[in-house]
């Protein structure tokens, strides 16, 4: 059972902060193991990568099989059905169209003062993407990871997949084929990301890496931040439904049910004007729950983390919503964009109820990977901006050095940094000479 | 003694990776005790809190105390000099046009299949800036953090620093009023990390932290990363300057030597294509270390880490440059702008002669804080990005998903998640009855 709240109930706020702090997640503490296998790597490269893939996925590689050859991932995507593709390929040129109207625009300009000033974009030159194997190995990551990559014009970007006891993912390869990825090597974990981050004998070494992975991966991550960029680490999925009683109950409970699947630990939130249509939407759930095929782990999750909250207005639920800050969020409501304009914390809003969360999991067009935990209130979902980076640029003229260097003189010496100051000086005296 | 390099000797290629690869800073591994900090503020609050600051920076508080009072602001800005506080105006006024041109535009377009796309940007609620106190306390890097903050739209911006024994600087209250701080809190370290992070019962939490400090508090942002947002982690600073013979070797002496009396961890490099010159301009640095008050710090970072590398031409600079991917890129050559089309890994790049780096530490309009040890192959300088996110909007309409939801069903099923294909099938069977 879920639980069930209303904010006219004296005892909400206790319920929602309980809600609101269950904690999803137990990692475990795996970052001594993820040190020492990317100490192993830096030290001993390939022999390195080749002996963890032998132990921890079974699977003896040699340097030469580390990568798929152009054969391999022909002969895996051949095995790919023509509906199949067809849908790969009409999420790949959607998420594409999307992204590339993200693309910054450089700027130059001269002020007042006679400076020039502005900034530069410029894709990181290379990338890796990590791309979990088994279950969770979903071609539709590759593609929401892979093309904003692309579109910001990253030169090499490699894609590393473990392939435990040699299983391939076709679909993998082939929406990395679609996506235009340059390398694929099949190694999985730690090693993977370290690879990346410090380069082997075989693979070399990327500026940034992104894409979902089990607790390994994201200790690995975090410990090579700084030697290369990474994206978030993401935590278990969430949705937040703020719906009112013109809805089937059915749509919703799916919408809901469709995080639920993902994971034990994912969390789905219903809001709603109508304690009834609450009721209506957990009974919906219970019976599309018997026959569903992940039942088990869906189940789990609305039992666990599941929640149905009854406010009074809408203006509540979008309190509400703020404080939750949800990474999906789906408003089935009469006026939707009125109540986006007050859902300032999200990763994704999903307006009508012609848009079920799905929609944007696979062929919407922006991005699936989103901020979770609450993070919403500071980040933004994967985007081309992952892959740029922003080079300032100045330019003054003699004139210009004239009206401000002095400004600057006088706040270097305040700040005791008298060579600041003198770089300054030794140019503004040439002038007055 | 610099190091002199000169990509002529074919020994170049070795003395350059030991160049790049040389370890500048000694990071103490104080991670145990942060994270009894945090867990203590966490648990105790104010409390907690009030007890560090009197071990750390020997300074009694109390509830009351923590914060300042206008009063107290006001008391200490009076004590500015007219023409300091000229100075801060004229560059907080240059800091904010130039962050204003940042902000980023919403955006909402149809495509043809009928769906409403679109992304959205907004602030942050709350920010925290971290303020080092004592030698390192620069009222710059107030106006640099905090204006970005407030163009962006941040309604709540914290400021904390400590104050050990009670010393104040009143630039930086002076720079925290003219930037429109809100708060201002006399708490340092890994305990004031810990109570933006958290809160305590006389500081509301904030969503974002920026700001530089020492080990206590690079290790205390990364602990709470993830609970909030927070910028960078910054190491020593850098420079590299590319000059031709046509430059005064003192001026080009001086702008390495700003670097240098940072930190003696910092880094100060000049690439020239004439050994004669490279040699005059170390000689000007030495006769500029004779006097200068910051000798001892400057001379250190300009012995340990300074170097001179002699090119054959500039196309070979660009090269090197993008290999040290430098935090701040000096162009003192002929045409800087087609050296700037090369050079392509750069926090901030100051072009010609006229732009000495110390005019960007304050005045120029870009900000200065800036990707260090060779992150800006893959990251950007601070701006107006880190205090915002976006969200992004979907809305299909009927059509819309009949053109596209079976693609989205297809991968579903691929992916084995049912009910995210039955969150579509169910509205797809709706429209076909």
């Amino acid at each position: 059972m879920p639980v069930f709240l209303a904010t006219t109930d004296p005892a909400f706020e206790e319920g929602f902060v309980t809600l609101m702090n269950a904690k999803r997640e137990d990692s475990p503490d795996v970052d001594a193991t993820v040190a020492a296998i990317i100490n192993d790597v830096r030290n001993r490269g390939d022999a390195a990568v080749i002996e963890l893939t032998a132990r921890f996925d079974r699977l003896d590689l040699t340097q030469d099989s580390l990568r798929f050859t152009p054969e391999e991932i022909a002969k895996a995507v051949a095995q790919v059905s023509a509906e199949d593709r067809a849908a790969l390929e009409l999420a790949a040129e959607r998420i594409r169209a999307y992204h590339v109207r993200q693309m910054p625009d450089d700027a130059q300009w001269c002020d007042p003062e006679g400076a020039t000033l502005g900034w530069r974009w410029s894709p990181v030159s290379a990338a890796g993407l990590y791309v979990p194997g088994g279950l969770a190995s979903y071609p539709s990551s590759v593609l929401m990871n892979a093309i904003p990559a692309k579109v910001a014009g990253v030169a090499r970007l490699a894609i590393v997949v473990p392939t435990p006891d040699g299983l391939v993912n076709p679909l993998v390869l082939a929406a990395a084929e679609i996506a235009g990825v340059d390398e694929i090597y099949r190694i999985g974990g730690a090693q993977a990301i370290a690879a990346l981050a410090y380069g082997t004998e075989t693979i070399a070494p990327v500026d940034k890496i992104t894409g979902p992975g089990n607790a390994f991966v994201a200790a690995a991550k975090r410990r090579v931040f700084g030697k290369v960029g990474i994206d978030m680490i993401a935590g278990p999925s969430e949705i937040l439904v703020i719906a009112d009683s013109d809805n089937d109950p059915d749509w919703i409970a799916l919408d809901l049910l469709s995080q639920a699947e993902h994971d034990e630990s994912a969390q789905s939130l219903l809001i709603t004007d109508d304690a009834g249509f609450g009721q209506a939407v957990a009974a919906a759930v219970d019976v599309r729950l018997e026959t569903l095929e992940r039942a088990a782990i869906a189940g789990a999750s609305w039992r666990d983390f599941g929640a149905v909250i009854t406010v009074r207005d809408m203006d509540e639920a979008a309190d509400l919503s703020n404080r939750i800050a949800p990474e999906h969020l789906e408003l089935c409501v009469a006026d939707p964009e009125a109540l986006a304009e007050k859902t300032i914390h999200a990763g994704a809003i999903f307006l009508g109820p012609w848009t079920p969360e799905a929609i944007g999991d696979y062929v919407g067009g922006p991005n699936h990977v989103l901020p979770t935990a609450r993070s919403a209130r500071f980040s933004s979902g994967l985007s081309v901006m992952d892959f740029l980076k922003r080079t300032t640029l100045a330019r003054m003229t003699p004139d210009a050095l004239r009206a401000i260097g002095p400004a600057a003189e006088r706040l270097a010496q305040s700040e005791s940094l008298e060579a600041h100051g003198l770089s300054v000086r030794a140019r503004l005296d040439k002038l007055n000479r």
